[in-house]
């Protein structure tokens, strides 16, 4: 089946959900056009934005018969159908199944717990955000035992969810690199942890 | 390629995420054998639960390999594969895309909000939550502008993401329900809604 062909990604390379397409296409050695998007100046609440895109969100890929796709999970499906090569979403639907699980369970655990830290509780968001500064406390108290389960998933594996680095792996990645930026360690008895963000680190794709 | 077997889905069906999954099974006409898992008195936070889920979460889906799905879009997309009609997730690329889209979109955006509010305002909630209530009313007060986006979404439309039902409906259907809860009413004005919201009610899966 003949797909539409992208046309340009809406990108800001320092925001974590922009950053995990990034190093998805990377992975896939896929170029794309780009625009910044400038969240701080709130280019993506402007009227013109949110007529082509629908929702004040990066990433969002227009495609050359007008869909525009929004969603990190929902562009990087789009381009593992466009360039099945290096496979990171499962290559049957067992494998599909399991990846997607881990992608989720690290999205909405991990990734979610680091995000609304970093929302609720740095000062530079609150042009941006309706800050509860309590809430913001209530997750940076969960981060520990959320970067424990993905240790504990690591244990005798390589990657997250498959043989081979996948989407789980990208996500996982972006949030843990993300903790900098709310300036929470990792605790070093995650040596699991640790090790694979090593090997995370050491792939050209990280240094986007 | 044949799949394994579901052996027992691991519920509660007065909680939404089970509530997607089971009317998802409705639709599809599929059986299975439940456990009901009781929430209020922390049954998914026992090691047992634990150890063989990974996860503090219902639902979750365990096969005859063994392997246990958590995740309910996870769980459902099992589901789509292990029997394919009626079709609710997406016949090729593009339809598989737009309705993850769609899906993801009301989760994110809608599911999320009506979830936040009900375990950050709901005194019941207090054994099993790190309770803000500021957050919870923040999360009340975008309620009306997210059931905007549906609304709009719905102009002209029968349904949310394709030209039948699918899992964005089933989403949407059990957040717009569950406004119920946080006793918030649907704006009278948002006509689509209300009529989509009828044909919903009308499907025998609805009274589940």
């Amino acid at each position: 089946m003949s797909l539409p062909q992208p046309v340009r990604l809406y990108d800001q390379p320092r925001a974590p959900n922009p950053r995990r397409v990034n190093i998805f296409l990377a992975e896939k050695g896929l170029e794309v056009e780009r625009v910044n998007v400038d969240l701080m100046a709130g280019a993506h609440k402007q009227p013109d934005y949110l007529v082509k895109v629908g929702v004040p969100q990066v990433p969002a890929l227009e495609l050359n018969d007008g869909t525009v796709l929004t969603e990190t999970v929902v562009i990087c499906r789009y381009f593992e159908a466009l360039q099945p090569e290096p496979n990171m979403m499962g290559r049957d639907v067992m494998e599909q199944i399991t990846i997607e699980k881990w992608q989720r369970q690290i999205e909405f655990r991990l990734f979610a717990t680091v995000a609304a830290c970093f929302r609720h509780t740095n000062p530079h968001l609150a042009v941006l955000e309706d800050q509860c500064a309590d809430w913001g406390e209530v997750n940076r108290g969960r981060l520990d035992a959320r970067l424990g389960e993905l240790d504990q998933r690591l244990a005798g594996r390589e990657w997250i969810a498959a043989d081979r680095l996948t989407i789980a792996d990208i996500t996982a990645l972006v949030a843990v690199e993300f903790l900098r930026v709310v300036k929470h360690p990792i605790p070093e008895s995650y040596a699991n942890l640790l090790a694979w963000l090593e090997r995370m680190r050491a792939r050209p794709s990280a240094a986007l």
